[in-house]
């Protein structure tokens, strides 16, 4: 099944088999002071300099997401899009919990974008899939609804396929759904890592689709984040996770060497060629 | 499924869902060239320091491994054995592909080891499982037979399924044989992390057995190894390989990662304890 998402210019590819596509993070103002501080200011320059870093790393989507206190998203969202739409062609993941803010977003974007997010509540799939309906965009279906995120993997499937047949109710066809299984901190839940597995497994059996997860949820508030991140996003890879929330920057290393044992480089070209560049750098700092 | 092994003081228990227990793979002159040396010259110092400085770094077995040309495995073999029982008092795996050298090293040891190895070979299951019945000793079974290692994962659980039967018919229970279903280079072979994941989950599923293999193989020949090491060891142990071998300086910490990630490391206590150490161990350097 193949997601298909766009720029103005060119397409990006998300399916099983293929490479992992990468959907870089880092433009959201959550727990970071700096970047919150200047959205407030509508500031735009830590937008821009985010959006090339993170393609630079190697993001092959970027998120976008706006949403702190004293925010106007419903102004400031197309505003962030328009900023990263001028400084990188990449595709966007327009994210926000306003839908007004989505869809002006949404009129703004050039291309096919991931809306991000649906969940399985009732008021959520009456107002979001209209809008992934009516711009033809692909979605991010997050595994909760009403109760909240179910403990079970089985109930967060459940969520999954309640996602995917509303959305196929109003004719939006499944390889435009992108699931999330939905990934709690191990420090707060001790079976955070095998129930999301379970939960991925189960979804990719089942119902067939791409996955995405917030990786590095994981390990919050633990330390030595990186060891544990690059772990589980290894297993969630060969589980079906194939286009992650990540920062590209940390973890694009540890895909690529997933990608290869998977199968999905050959000749290691990919793998390789990131070695390289990386000596490159190396090289370039001394 | 549960796998004993001892020393003559304590036990080693490896099974699903306990925490993963490393072999460490160092005392192996294969690639070695200074342990070569002294091996052929009977000099066991190198073995000695090896032997505290695999368990130092976490390694819970010692794989003891003395053949290289120009050395008579029978008289050595036991000697390393002596030499690693009297240095620390982890359990040990016997390494060697001469019956007659298994045999003189299995006489010495004290507890219960780990023999290394018995293949689907006619010949092999002929000369080893009379020892490992005699011996009471568990044994690693790997997935290669007269043809050599099987191109595809069914072939590898057909090669698994005769040792656990043939075994079984000389009263050895299916708990004291840990399979190996045996890594292939990457960098040679471009489905081979595929093929050993699908052989792995599939012989998991049908014998139940517990699971090593040899990690490191998979990079060989390969850049920045330990990326890949890392992100197969975190695949593979959440399909089911329990007692993988291991350098445990270069891969514990991911091995503890993947050991939260998959519940089987309650409180976090043991990866946050190994954090703990490094922080010490850093701070003693400055």
């Amino acid at each position: 099944m193949e997601t298909k998402v766009s720029t103005a210019n060119k397409e990006i590819i998300i399916g099983d088999g293929r490479p992992t596509v990468l959907i870089g993070e880092r433009i959201n103002p959550t727990g970071k002071k700096k970047l919150a501080d200047a959205l407030r200011a509508g500031d735009m320059e830590i937008v821009k300099k985010e959006a090339l870093a993170q393609v630079q790393a190697g993001a092959d989507i970027l998120d976008v997401n706006v949403g702190t206190s004293g925010v106007d998203q419903v102004s400031l969202l197309p505003c962030a899009v328009q900023t990263v739409m001028s400084a990188v062609d990449v595709p966007i993941c327009i994210d926000s919990d306003k839908p007004e803010a989505l869809k002006e977003a949404l009129k703004v974007y050039r291309g096919k974008p991931i809306i991000n997010s649906v969940t399985g509540q009732k008021k959520s799939l009456e107002v979001i899939l209209p809008l992934v309906s009516e711009y033809k965009a692909a979605v991010i279906g997050l595994c909760m609804d009403d109760g909240g995120i179910p403990e079970s993997a089985d109930k967060r499937v459940a969520v999954a396929r309640k996602i995917v047949g509303e959305a196929e109710k109003l004719g939006i066809p499944r390889e435009d759904i992108i699931i999330d299984c939905m990934v709690l901190t191990l420090g707060a839940e001790g079976n955070a890592g095998t129930v999301v597995l379970e939960a991925i497994r189960k979804v990719k059996a089942e119902l067939g689709v791409n996955m995405t997860f917030g990786c590095s949820n994981i390990s919050f508030g633990l330390p030595d984040r990186d060891i544990l991140n690059r772990a589980f996003i290894s297993m969630a890879i060969a589980e079906g996770v194939n286009c992650p929330v990540v920062d590209a920057a940390k973890i694009r290393e540890t895909v690529l060497a997933a990608d290869l044992i998977l199968s999905r480089d050959k000749w290691a070209s990919r793998y390789i060629g990131a070695y390289r560049e990386r000596q490159k750098l190396h090289g370039s700092k001394k």
